[in-house]
């Protein structure tokens, strides 16, 4: 009955989390909350709205949380030359990770070209820092999420990610191992929307996932660290066993 | 039993209202209805996504109705320089009309300094075009709404509109007088979210709403014709009577 320790550390999982502070009625107070979180847990980065960037990079001063931003969210239907200003005052307010949304009824048109156009020239805006591509898999069928995820391959993006949050559905494993399938070894895998759980973190770490976008950080992060104390713990009950 | 006729022609209404385009998995065919929907019917203007007002002017052109656009959508949490850039975009590809988002977290903080300039921006780069200014009433209590409707107005600001239809909830009387009382004259009113009935709008033009963002223009705009009808007809029945 013992637990096998799982074979990450609370470091590692920690290193890979981008705590998500998107819900638009935030206020200043719940943001500062967030960030709070964000810092004690001395987690990867937050990825806040677009208008609380400057504000976040002042207050995570000196906590070594990165501070990234969405592009074109929640909708992806913003023109292309409204994403690329999103993503230059971003970068000029100090994010330095930018999930943009793909056009989504492009997408589902097969517009596939100007799908590839419209991630290009977010990744050429945004002068090397790291771009996620988020497909909204949820509004998306299979075919649909491999071509998207192909598309954002060709234009250079750095990760393909699974959702925004506010489109219902969410990050599964069927999803995340189509958008494998469909790029290159160079492109990464963010996990996103309804990721609140540690065993749905070591679920899709395990199928190749390295960044997750969760609000349930602090779940999470305690949770691994007590189910590695509990392992070493002579009687610990591990529940998940059952 | 005889039904008064409504004191309002098709026409009357179907120059008050917006038809709203605006899901962000609409496929280009689906777009493609929808305008033809506005077309036929001869309404004011389409709200389509920003991705597609060059498509929906060409499209539309000669049908005498006009494309609107939102901008910091739906969320309003895009950086004021994003929205002024969506707006230079939206005006460039021919769009006549900005329905932008207000900073809802902002309004929700009381910065509503940072809120006003946010909107003036906007109007400013909209260069005389009709601004309206989406309070998202349903993430707001009496008092925000109250203040946000006034910064709208000294941010010079052509109307005042309740909602995205994304964030649940809806126009309603309560909140639109809580506007109309926070604004000057030359400020008006756009119901949006939930406006599906002809009983609605007529119950909100009675209030002083002079624009409709809605999805449901064919049923509202057949059912006034219906009524007209039925009322000058001997026998019709009103079923709203009962």
């Amino acid at each position: 009955m013992s637990q096998t320790p799982p074979a990450v550390t609370v470091a590692q999982i920690a290193g890979m989390i981008d705590h998500a502070i998107l819900k638009p009625e935030l206020t200043r107070a719940e943001v500062d909350a967030q960030l709070d979180i964000a810092a004690e847990h001395r987690i990867f980065s937050v990825c806040v709205r677009p208008s609380d960037i400057a504000y976040a990079v002042q207050r995570l001063a000196g906590s070594g949380v990165a501070v990234g931003t969405v592009i074109g969210f929640p909708h992806g239907t913003t023109s292309t030359a409204g994403k690329v200003a999103e993503v230059r005052q971003a970068l000029a307010d100090g994010g330095v990770e930018l999930d943009m949304v793909v056009n989504i009824g492009w997408v589902r048109s097969g517009l596939l070209e100007q799908v590839e156009q419209d991630i290009r020239a977010v990744v050429e805006a945004a002068e090397g820092r790291v771009v996620k591509v988020i497909l909204e898999t949820a509004l998306l069928d299979d075919e649909q999420i491999a071509a998207a995820s192909a598309a954002a391959d060709r234009a250079g993006a750095h990760f393909v990610k699974t959702s925004t949050g506010f489109a219902g559905g969410g990050a599964n494993l069927h999803d995340l191992a189509i958008m494998k399938a469909n790029v290159s070894e160079r492109v990464e895998l963010k996990a996103s929307g309804g990721v609140r759980s540690l065993d749905t973190v070591l679920e899709m770490l395990a199928e190749g996932v390295t960044r997750f976008g969760t609000s349930g950080t602090a779940t999470i992060l305690d949770d691994l660290a007590g189910r590695i104390a509990g392992s070493t713990a002579p009687g610990a009950v591990d529940e998940t066993s059952y």
